[in-house]
């Protein structure tokens, strides 16, 4: 058994793990992320040397949240973090003495959902990861679609709506704006603000607090019954949905696999999310469908992805 | 010199070329496309025999408007060609001695400016064909993005507007409804109806006939300098620019080139289509930019394209 | 008790009844719409000398779809009818020796609804009419509200999808085309067309011949519980209610009145109204609340409103 | 020659006029509003006193931005005082010893415009003021339209984009998130943070900071000729012009007056608007259309019209 390890630096918490080749996550450590980003890869170094002990982990996979150049070793610009074209693979091997290969983080989770998840038996899989944005990964005839930059799959800045509702990258109507765990959580507070007699549990929740609701908030009592917590998650589902069939037309896939912290919610979600698909995917009674489906790897998709890569498809 | 035979089959005319190893159309004859489509493998093959003479083509590349099969070989569906799940590269072949390869008619335009045009320079190239309707072709890494199903890149069905204007592929607010040469001519078409004091030019083109207004009529005006074909024009170029940011956020290609007929425009198109594309590009200041341009083998591009991939990519 | 006759001059209809001055028909009669327009006087001028027999009514109102001038006596402009600035007050009254005053038909109908309907208890009334397109009549502080040029409360072509489904009025996006009966017809069809699985009762409904699809027939289904029946209406209604939404902010009035041929689905359709209406009044918490509520004079609202103006605001 | 006294409560200041029975301002006075609401009254009251000296004015009519009640006497709710149901008119009756009214602030100016202004020639006037918001006042066949609870006109509100803008009121895609001066502010800023390259002389106005981006500043650079800046005021214009097409539809006035600081843009503003509104008013050839014409009182409409509401319509 060959020994890799994955590293996914997010805004709050950077998580790393030994992985198995076959997808299994033997250990797994973790630290929070600093303000300073400067003092990032000193952090991932210590995790690689607790993690590989006296193991020999052929090499170190990294996800990070942002762009990352098409040399799989420069962040050029990560929305959460202070980096400008951040050698980050030199500065860990500076540290550590394995091959390093970094991947965006949505990129690298689809790759693992490919390798050991949900698109294990397809070739062509699009996998949407809904947390606080929407991330996407694109896996074509078994290759890791990156784009000509490396920047790739970014669509969660797909417009959905022209003139719609203001995003941080600067434009208007973004996905993410709609489908997003963000999206549902300002939606469910909207309609407590807006005294939406409909809203009495989740007002409950909030307490005086509009801050206590929560996306899994929301989810839990969507799965109580709660009818507008329902309602909301058949929305969230809806714009997924209308856009997946946006990515099915452009881009063909044979799986699309639906992940991150708001898959949570299953089949609350899923079956909205089916439905608005099949109703908008153009020309569909011509057309092979792609199959939906939850992601089956969780939060660990990117950890198990990045070493992955870094055993496949080296530095 | 290898030669290959490239044939495009559209809605009004099969038009074939016997082709060269650098892309010169050495010859190239054509018929009507007739309405009986099961006429179409022979007139195919008479085409294929007058070009081949006594030359020896390694094979034959067949672009077709429609979806096409992950074999290369059947037409699952066309639009204006009434074909379901035929098998048309079997047809042919029964008729002609040599390999065929059947390709959707915008992919092997795509390979035809990746090999020989507006993408010689790149590994990854977008083209978006601003026709009747839009098609689009994807290289990626030096490769044809054919999807799971073979049907990637209906780029034409991506939704620009929701609940917007109905399409023929039974969903609303595509891409080409806003983008294409049919839009360009029902909107030059709309403002005469509706009386538009500005609308004299082409209301004088009509002459009281509103389908003398076509894409070429109005983009005439438009050199000539008529203020409302330049506004229509350059509304057509913000809705493609639009569109084509889009493209670059799920796809990332280096050069993104723009052909079909309406491309004839020149820059009076493409200006438009530049100035939007770099407006509404998410998260700009952040990442490089494809490069825009006019496609450089114009109809000829699905030929020279299908003859190629016959080459590269034989059955 | 004093008696009028009301008039209302439909695309396919010409329907009069003999009004009481309690709104009640103590007689009607009708007449096809000849195809030939300058034979409708006659016809109208017939339809009050059989309606008024020995009777004295103190005159005769008309109700015509279009624009009606403000001098209550020429239709400006009619979409179904061959008329161009026509004096039809003139016309009938060179027939008919009584006091003849013409009315736009959906301004007919409000005062209608407001004298012995729905708008009752009101002094601030607006009708949205649902039938084959969306009409519209207003009532304010006890006074028609016809505008500055009579033609105000077209509220069938206030734009509420921006670059929307084109309209016959030459502009795109009209309320018309997402919430009157001919919207639902097509969004039924199209179910049917596209090979939607859950359109199994609406196909079988039209049997092959889409055209068997009609706004009552679905209407019917959807009582008796079809799912993609109730869907259709349901989004029906969401469409009525969040326009009627943007309506109450710009009109206030303290009822809404929904009427038209497409109201006879009843709760079914005015639920979903009332839903999106109150998810979509702005401000709302902070404002009185319009009452919605279905009309109540049926077809006969626009007869019974246009005798009672010729009692109450003879020419 | 009577005398009447106009207040204009704002969010920032307290201005109050001595108006002619021409509509002429004699005398004025102002003060700063107070962040304690409870002391408006008595401010209000000084004012009254300061302008009425040995004057004997008919009466005190007071404008307020929110909503005011058809009691003309409360305010229902204020969007930047803290009222709620506050009596107003009692408050400064108690302190004061004349009739007083209290009307909407876009109603005031509305009336102020019709009576003295721009609507001079005309009885059926909309007035629409761009300033921070967008505001609304309609006067029909000479009277004041204030709708069932007072709080017509609310056209800053109409909804223009399904799922667009998230506005203030609790909705998404309101006119006034596309239509005001902080709609022109907040794509000013867009642009300069987006390092779009023709931003150049708006970024050299900021300096690095983006608060020294204003609505006057735009409007002296897009005076000056400045590319993007009359950009920047051409799309402002093109969605008042639109909006002001549905207004149109649904309103039908005779004239409408654009008003409010952003008026100040003048014909850089206004021509776009025109268009806009040609190009997108329903079956436009059929109907005659409304004039649009700049606003003539500036910011003293609210004052002139509030004087003059307590002299024509008292308490």
């Amino acid at each position: 058994m060959t020994l890799a390890i994955g590293v996914d630096i997010g805004g709050t918490k950077i998580a790393a793990g030994l992985v198995s080749d076959t997808g299994t996550i033997v250990q797994s450590v973790s630290e929070p992320t600093p303000d300073d980003a400067t003092k990032i890869p000193a952090i991932v170094a210590d995790l690689v040397e607790r993690l590989a002990g006296d193991e020999r982990p052929v090499g170190v996979g990294i996800g990070a949240a942002g762009f990352v150049g098409e040399d799989r070793a420069t962040v050029r610009f990560a929305p959460n973090i202070d980096w400008r074209e951040e050698p980050l693979a030199a500065h860990v091997r500076a540290l550590v003495d394995l091959p390093i290969v970094v991947e965006n983080d949505a990129n690298a989770a689809a790759w693992g959902e490919f390798r050991f998840g949900a698109g294990e038996d397809t070739d062509d899989l699009l996998l949407i990861t809904i947390g606080t944005g929407i991330g996407g990964g694109i896996v074509h005839h078994g290759q890791l679609f990156r784009g000509g930059f490396g920047v790739a799959a970014e669509i969660g800045h797909m417009r959905v709506v022209p003139d719609g509702i203001l995003c941080g990258c600067g434009q208007r109507g973004c996905y993410e704006q709609y489908g997003s765990g963000s999206a549902l959580v300002r939606d469910a507070r909207e309609r407590v603000s807006n005294g939406d007699p409909g809203a009495a549990s989740i007002a409950a929740l909030a307490d005086g607090d509009l801050s206590r609701i929560t996306g899994p908030a929301v989810t839990k009592l969507a799965q109580d019954g709660d009818p507008l917590a329902v309602e909301l998650l058949t929305e969230l589902g809806r714009w997924i949905g209308e856009g997946a069939a946006v990515l099915a037309a452009i881009l063909d896939p044979s799986v699309i696999a639906i992940g991150g912290g708001v898959a949570a919610a299953g089949d609350l979600l899923l079956e909205p999310v089916v439905a608005a698909f099949e109703t908008h995917l153009p020309a569909r009674a011509h057309r092979p469908e792609a199959a939906l489906r939850l992601a089956a790897l969780g939060n660990e998709a990117g950890i198990i992805g990045a070493a992955d890569l870094a055993r496949v498809e080296p530095a």
